[in-house]
């Protein structure tokens, strides 16, 4: 069992008493709490519909929340590392702490209304699934008609239009069956009718498209359970690997951008059916999906010209939050959704910082925190509930481990740590043999080579003799004609048969995506008057996959150095917002607010931003002084 | 000229003086005013947009009034024969009064506010077009968007969602000409942009879906000017000439149902297209459709499955208002209209007669008045603006010129008065050489005949020796092995090169059609207790074309005996209340009023049906004692 991990659990009732659970990674918590013998209840079954199985990571990394942890512990409790032991899945060695007390100040985001008694929003989706028992037109003297028969059995404010898809419907399931059947309204307007009982079968999908992935995620509209996650690499990549040249691939031409268009939504239509066949469920049950995305990736989907998007001042075509049926788009494979986008912010601060809002709650704090979106391109929000501001940084896609050498993303086989003592150890997702290194990975190796000395505050590769260093080490160091790297993994022990290594180059392209989101930081500190002291909180969201060391991440200064109790990763936030809007029409508004509150600074104008940029290129701060007098001296040696 | 008529021309200023004018059936009062050399003003140059014009008919046959005549003229003064001489096609001869005094009780329906103070009633079709200067965002730091350009520069009641499509035109439309654009609203929603200025373009059309026709006509939605009028035979009809029969074509079969509303579709784009050669504009200009027609046609045109409707009780699956952008329909002809269709009363009373409702007021009438719409399908509405009846009377084609020998349309060549004194004399639409009979000739004929003694009031063709009639008429009697008919038309007179007959079998034909509309007036006047002295008004409405003589419909009993000042004939009322919708949201809106106003009666289950039917199918009153008698007189003989 290689890739097998120690989980110690204690229980807060005998503290004495510790346990030692071993599972594989990516078994979860509770596999590795019932391995150890621990007295754990799941009254749910694993669902992550109630919270029998809670536990608190006491040490080691805690992985993100999942959308089960938010809608049952609530964000407070999350922020404190509860999770539910059902969902989370092991990724390091741990420590957790069984049923813990739950806090005075835990309190619930979402929550089932027909769960016990806990939380203070209710799951309202919008979707409504009604049964009943109708009956075609009997009289011919006091005529009514097929669809005045329907109404007459559902709430009276049940909207009397309704689609021509669902009127084409009408006739034949009043008819079929006796007229039993299922109506399915969104915010009261019929959307689907159906023969027989079909009120369990309540589905809704988020999605989150990104420039370089698409992610989404089914869930059950009654409980709020999510039954899949499906996701993949967008295929609008192979036109462009970042926004602005998949701006350039389709700009004034729109043929190409119906070539974007279609890309996505054949994407979007894959993802539903995959994510159908994983819930064994019909894609004709679902009834509401939630999209986010950036700027372009909105506009693009929705076939809207983004030429203009990628010209000064950058101004999106619409911004509002738009609903729209799933035929009109179309999205064949949701033949019954209606389509609802949040609304984006600015040209490069789109819809899915919106989403990251919502799912922070940002927006709601009494006090200034900020949240990180690290995409190919980055978001920074910064502000408490009495104001907000947001920037885009222009990160490119490094920190997914995109335009590095052998960079790849965050799956199976990719370096995600690194550590160096007299050689270099890489850990690779899934403990498998490594192939590429991932973002997360990126980040920690370079930190690590700062700690040993290999690689300098401006970024350059140790380049004078290695004989000061351990033999196996100093092997590492490669000269390639005039390029140099460093070997991170031998080709003995790889996946691929060759070196995996790290180029000079791959750390300037590190440098300069980190450069980007840094000084995005730094601008909305200097504008906000912020110093570090009074940043309360800090989050980093994005697509590293499951784990990114924030030690890291504020050792090579793509965050700032703030305490640790202060920073945390959270996961795909976007994503997450997109959910909570699936879920709660309520949160859907919250976002319409949002984006009216959210001040847009535009960094690349402005006149200090050259500067900040420089400087946060760096991966140390560097004393400009001291450092041109070393230069000096090593000119006149 | 030999389709050259005289009409005789008064001055009220000038009694005295009679001046004639001569001019081609076809050509206009006006034209003949001219060529009379009479003292008349065309001020709007024959666009019907002024009164100048107006005269009033004083005898002769009164062509039906046009949408113009009811703009300019107001329902009162029509219905007291008043018409604008430029709209007036000449029909037959007849005399005029010019410029006549206005009565006091005129008033008009519609009218362009920008007419000279005349009308209760704005035209205020819902379609506004803004001509604005906008232009592309600006400014990167406060960031707004292309749609926030556009809507700053419009009244703040537009709204801010729009649709798909006008979110596709919005970047290039705002950047070409800089930003001088038309902006399109329909009730406040924009529905189009355009480079440029083309607000003096804004149109829609109206369109009747008759069993038999489809008819349809593009009216200037600024001035309320009708610019074409379009029409020709329904193409489902070769699936199938009367309702029945096209519902049991597709019955249970959603392909055929498919076929047969492709075929509606096709017809309606065909016709938009023509209308716009006609008018020469384009089609992007059309803004508005009304679309109204039989419920059978209504659902077949939405490709809603009509399987039901023709089955008892018949009930719609549908009845309401509807409102859907062309493009869902779809109807790709007129890409920015938004397609309305007029709400249903029942199975077989829909929403074409809704509009003959709105066209003729009666809704809103102090005393009880009539409508009668003869059609494949024939309606009657009874009542006041206190309470109304409607019932649907299944003619048949008859009375359309359908399952007649030799019947026709109502269109040049067909035989639409006949008069007998020695021989028989027919007279044709556009003078022309006979080729068959329409539904107003086949009436008048039977009326003639009857008035000759050559059908008796049970429908039956003269069949002892015809030594009593003059040589030339009882020549005409030919009986062709077991059948008997009459020849109307000598083969060496027409333009077939066969006689024209009339046949027993279409007497009889006519009889069951004009005995269903009869009846369905009787069982209306019998349900609501109306004598015909209290029937204030009776409207003959539908599908005759130009001319039908009253004097023959209540001759032949199709209607009751009432005084002729008190029935008239109205033309499409269907189509004019299509109109109205059009030119008039407020109309549209009394429309959806009207349906819950009118109470349906089943005349098929009605108890005293049969009796009131086989009655009112007899040509005459019939004293059936008499007639025993007369039937005993003759077996003894």
């Amino acid at each position: 069992m290689t890739n097998a991990v120690e989980v110690r659990i204690t229980d807060p009732e005998d503290e004495t008493k510790e346990l030692v659970g071993t599972v594989p990674i990516g078994e979860t918590l509770l596999d590795a709490a019932i391995a150890a013998g621990a007295d754990i209840l799941a009254t749910c079954g694993r669902r992550g519909r109630c919270r029998s199985c809670r536990v608190k990571i006491i040490s080691g990394d805690v992985p993100p929340a999942t959308l089960q942890d938010r809608v049952q512990l609530g964000i407070e409790d999350v922020q404190e590392q509860f999770r539910l032991s059902c969902q989370t899945r092991v990724i390091a060695p741990c420590s957790i702490m069984l049923a813990p007390p739950r806090t005075e100040s835990g309190h619930q985001i979402l929550t089932g209304s027909n769960e016990e008694g806990i939380g203070d929003l209710a799951i309202s989706s919008g979707v409504e699934k009604t049964y009943i028992e109708a009956s075609a037109p009997m009289d011919e003297h006091i005529q009514t008609t097929d669809l005045g028969e329907i109404l007459a059995k559902l709430p009276s404010e049940t909207e009397t239009d309704t689609s021509l898809n669902v009127m084409r419907q009408i006739p034949n399931v009043l008819r079929d069956a006796s007229g039993r059947m299922t109506v399915t309204t969104f915010n009261n307007r019929i959307t689907h009718l159906e023969t027989g009982d079909t009120t369990e079968h309540m589905y809704g999908m988020a999605f989150d498209i990104g420039t370089t992935s698409i992610v989404g995620t089914l869930v059950d509209l009654t409980t709020g359970e999510e039954l899949a996650a499906v996701g993949n690499v967008n295929p609008q990549a192979v036109y462009g690997g970042d926004l602005m040249s998949r701006i350039a691939y389709a700009q004034f031409d729109l043929k190409k951008l119906a070539t974007l268009r279609g890309e996505a939504l054949n994407a979007v239509n894959g993802f539903i059916e995959e994510a159908c066949e994983i819930a064994e469920i019909s894609s004709e049950h679902i009834y509401k999906l939630v999209v986010v995305g950036n700027t372009c990736m909105h506009h693009i989907f929705l076939g809207i010209d983004t030429s203009h998007v990628g010209l000064a001042p950058y101004a999106p075509a619409v911004s509002g939050a738009i609903e729209l049926p799933a035929s009109e788009l179309p999205l064949k494979r949701a033949p019954n959704a209606v389509v609802c986008l949040l609304p984006i912010i600015a040209g490069f601060v789109g819809a899915d910082t919106t989403a990251a809002i919502l799912a922070t709650k940002i927006h709601e704090s009494d006090v200034t925190r900020c949240l990180v979106d690290i995409g190919t391109n980055g978001e920074v929000v910064m502000g408490s509930k009495d104001k907000l501001m947001a920037c885009s940084a222009p990160a490119g896609p490094a920190l997914e481990g995109g335009q590095i050498h052998q960079g790849m993303r965050a799956a199976v086989g990719a370096i995600e740590k690194v550590q160096i003592d007299d050689d270099m150890h890489v850990q690779t997702i899934g403990n498998a043999k490594p192939i590429g290194i991932c973002g997360s990975g990126l980040i920690d190796a370079i930190s690590a080579m700062m700690d040993a000395g290999l690689v300098d505050g401006a970024g350059r590769l140790r380049h004078k003799d290695h004989e000061d260093l351990p033999k196996k080490l100093a092997a590492r160091f490669v000269t390639d004609g005039k390029a140099r790297h460093i070997v991170l993994a031998l080709a003995e022990e790889t996946g691929v048969n060759e070196d995996i290594i790290l180029t000079q180059m791959d750390i300037r392209q590190l440098q300069l995506a980190k450069g980007a989101i840094y000084a995005g930081i730094l601008m909305l500190q200097h504008v906000m008057e912020v110093p570090d002291e009074n940043l309360d909180e800090l989050y980093v969201c994005g697509g590293f996959g499951n784990y990114i060391s924030m030690e890291s991440a504020i050792k090579i200064r793509l965050i700032p150095g703030l305490p640790p109790e202060r920073v945390s990763y959270f996961g795909n936030a976007a994503l997450l917002g997109a959910q909570m809007a699936l879920l709660s029409e309520e949160e859907r508004t919250s976002a319409e607010e949002i984006v009216h509150t959210v001040e847009h600074v535009a960094l690349a104008t402005h006149p200090t931003f050259q500067e900040i940029f420089v400087d946060a290129c760096n991966l140390a701060e560097i004393d400009l002084k001291a450092e041109r007098k070393r230069d000096r001296q090593a000119a006149r040696a």
